[in-house]
């Protein structure tokens, strides 16, 4: 018996790790769609849902014709991906199991089903933030143009080798390349957008404008929690040895504890400043603590991956509170949970990680938001002007429920309907 | 050192793979219950919920006692599945652990969980079709039938090694076992049953009833998605071996893509005819995708996975439109979604796996459908006799909640409570 | 190659084995978040949904700093743990790593994974029974002993091989040091913090109090379903034997089965006493079930792991009725579903296990019950004095949710909001 009698083995167990993780991660679909969906009001819930379910369908068509070329085809490296028409399909997967030196340790097709759900995952960011305002198509328009070519732009520069890669930038599971990444692209249509009607007063005071179901809110919470075990576990990308399950296992329990820390620092900043154990606070806390550890969930120790959160969870709520004193309005904190926390996850590399420089994790920080901010701007500059981002006032003061999708999401229970 | 040392390895992979898979199944029950309790009014919500809990134990336990050893205690094949009234408990499980020539590679528990939840999937097709006017004992009188016999049988005839594994019928994972065989079952249901009052109008009008809770609809719609990456990965029943491992990658993968592809198409159909972004259509749109793949999800290529599932939510939209009009009234599209996208996914196979024939696929569905629709039409038409199916005009109109159950699902929300 | 060549496979199976069944465990926070949303009123939904969500990280926390220490750190047994101020982090996992005569079978990170789950599990159970009436900050300040100290006690006792291991009591994954640990704490709150208002009628009445929310509730229980598959599955902490693996399989099964037999038992019961299919009974049923077969999920045939889980559901039943006359108000029935169902399945073990003797699973009952009961009496006592356990009457009438968290649930949704 020879030692690569053990290799069927290990691709076996290394590609069932690669599709559950990766199935967790699809989930997060799931908990995006139904955070949203809790966190605006009744009368534009059956929009966000829609929104969520049919943004997760584009990126896996768009990843699938131009995407995953574009990230993983050009081995040289540098700055400029290969671009090509190709509708990628087989071939695309095949990229993969080339391989070069090392033999592929996992199904190919494992691999694109791994990537696919990071791009809807970036997307479901942008929902949130342009949520109650923003018109159904329009935003379906951009969601093809990231999820098939801005993503997966910045995702070749770090995870297909290029430039940010080759310049010593770390983000091991995401908190640039996809939270950061989604951030800045939310962050250019806000701005564009504009506020809610209503949301700041002539006289500069900021009105509260409640979700209507924070059972759902919560729930959409505790998902992307379950979720992001596969997000950052699955990262590590392999299994089947010691090292590397050692590396799995301390994805998982950083990846909890971080959560538990961001919560627990955002409910003590949201008592403190506004005297109420502030449950949307508590959970944004949680996500921030989620995203910070994203950048490097295997180095730290659990109590640094705890902190790492809990700094994490204090940024959520500072950013939460800041944005809404620039009037720039993200209905679901969007732009502070994924984005501050994100550009804080990928500076705390360095503090656990010794191969991580500050340098180049700014380096990393500045490209990836340069690039999504400015191309999105321009995407979203154009469909203003060609189709409009925004529906009229009265489609927003009845509700884009009816405007965009005909059907209420609680027709039988709001007050007024 | 032996190659056989190996074993016990192989063996512990491949049972970890099936419990997971089949836990994941056991999932979609809870999807189906979101779904349906979705998509009733507010004031049948309690009751629906009760049919999906129950149904999903009832079919446990039934499958234990008489159902498992249907459908697979009869190694000699043919047409007619060994009876007799074991009370199946260790001895059925048993039954997968001689296994023949091959070694059993996985624990025969594991199988039993893998193929229990599949019933109970089956089941609970059923439930959304009769829903909002159909008596709860009588539901849970034909579930016993359904889980214990009916479904048993037919299964038996494919996956039990009987006389439609012998034509060359193929099916995966269960378009025809279990999907077609849910919409054949609920097809004969409706018809003994009638349409909800109010649903359709005396000139032939026809009234949308919307559904009370569109977020609970579109998170069953992802946890029916999750699930569905074990009903069809679980499948290829085993794991250990390169081209097992690349077998249930594919699997997961065709699975997410001909959900994304069918909610794509079933969201632009109902642009095109409805002038409006139907959430409820681009919900059976993925779960039509999802039914159609089911079929064969290892052998298509990417590409073509999303255009079987593209397919597959045409025609969901295509059946809940042509329904209404032959006022056959299936409250959440069941029908549609199983039936016609599930044909559909068995006379594709052929177009990926050259193994398969027209003619064989044909034949499966010609003997399931009629297989169960006649023996549903039999025991729904006796318990229509001895108990009746309908609950009275009064009940209907102030919600089977009360009558059924004895408590609203929302005592608080609802205008009129 | 020698026989050690297969260790690292060994070593990553059994921890990707060990993490899934902790995210599993993980996931049944949300569970208990679900089902105590839905069954409390909507006025006290996001006060609940803060306490389940912050109780999660308190646990992950204390569980860290204190807990995991006094557990399983005092190899030599007894009845005193080893106490000392030891703030855990990588001290506490590398107890395991050390591991004596047994070489670790998985990462250490991946046994902290899986044990601190279980304790946020115990302290889940207390929220659902003193929910509606007890103030915010004095039930998270208990969340604080309990899981730095009350329960990792008891823990040891048992899985830190202290002196009730040594007695022969068996529990294979808490029947008794989750469950009936979590009741004992919620019983001990409740009898401090009485019934809530208008509960109880000056003539002995007993008033319904229906849920807000059911399909949340049905939600929580299918959750804490799947949730369980890990939390039973999980404690065999191996799977890559033959033997680890059937016991696997059997404990996933067996939980199944136990779940259904619950189910359908309590269903039945709730119909011959109060003559509906009350769906919340089903629901804690099913719940009971699944408490029933956590003391041994692995040697029962899965006839009598239904019958072990109908037995559980009878008395989920018959508890909650009871409680009922004696004015100990449950809003949940988490007493009695995890205590009474909790203690039937510890007495149960002797009936499948030849190792078990009553004798040593009834000393187990008391233990846990006397220390458990005793401490929380002491701690809740404490905190009465000091901060008061219980809302004022207006806070309670008007709710708990703007008093405690300044915010609701459902704004949009209630007829009186």
């Amino acid at each position: 018996m020879e030692n690569t009698d053990l290799i069927p083995l290990q691709y076996a167990l290394d590609t069932f790790y690669f599709v559950i993780c990766g199935a967790l991660v699809m989930w997060m679909a799931a908990g995006f769609a139904m955070l949203e969906a809790g966190l605006v009001r009744a009368k534009n819930t059956t929009e966000i849902l829609t929104k969520n379910v049919t943004l997760y369908a584009v990126a896996c068509v768009m990843y699938m014709l131009v995407g995953y070329h574009i990230m993983y085809s050009s081995p040289e490296g540098g700055f400029l991906p290969s671009l090509g028409f190709l509708i990628g399909d087989e071939h695309a997967v095949e990229v993969v199991a080339a391989g070069g030196a090392d033999a592929p340790y996992y199904s190919a097709r494992a691999d694109f089903f791994f990537q696919v759900v990071f791009v809807a995952t970036a997307m479901s960011i942008v929902s949130g933030a342009v949520a109650e305002r923003m018109k159904l198509w329009a935003f379906l328009a951009f969601a093809v143009v990231m999820t098939g070519f801005i993503y997966p732009v910045q995702g070749f520069w770090k995870w297909g080798s290029g430039f940010l890669n080759e310049a010593g930038f770390l983000d091991f599971a995401g908190s640039g390349v996809v939270h950061l990444c989604g951030a800045s692209a939310a962050l250019a249509g806000v701005l564009l957008l504009g506020a809610r009607r209503g949301k700041y007063g002539a006289n500069g005071q900021i009105n509260a404008i409640p979700g209507a179901n924070l059972p759902l809110a919560s729930l959409g919470t505790f998902i992307l929690w379950l979720g992001w075990f596969g997000f950052n576990g699955g990262s590590q990308l392999k299994m089947s040895t010691i090292e590397d399950a050692n590396a799995v296992a301390s994805a998982f329990l950083n990846t909890n504890m971080a959560a538990a820390g961001g919560l627990l620092a955002a409910l003590v900043c949201a008592r403190l400043l506004f005297g109420k154990a502030d449950l949307t606070m508590a959970l944004n806390g949680a996500l921030a603590g989620l995203v910070a550890i994203t950048a490097e969930p295997v180095a730290p120790s659990i109590l640094a991956a705890t902190l790492i959160g809990a700094v994490g969870g204090v940024l959520a709520v500072a950013g939460v509170v800041t944005l809404d004193k620039l009037k720039i309005d993200d209905p679901v904190g969007a732009i502070s949970v994924h984005g501050l926390a994100g550009i804080w996850g990928l500076l705390a590399v360095p503090l656990s990680n010794g191969d991580a420089t500050f340098a180049a994790q700014l380096l990393g920080i500045v490209c990836i938001f340069a690039w999504v901010f400015g191309a999105s701007l321009v995407v979203w500059g154009i469909l203003k002007v060609v189709i409009g981002l925004r529906v009229d006032a009265e489609e927003e003061y009845t509700g884009v429920d009816i405007a965009e999708c005909g059907m209420e999401a609680y027709p039988e229970f709001t007050r007024k309907a």
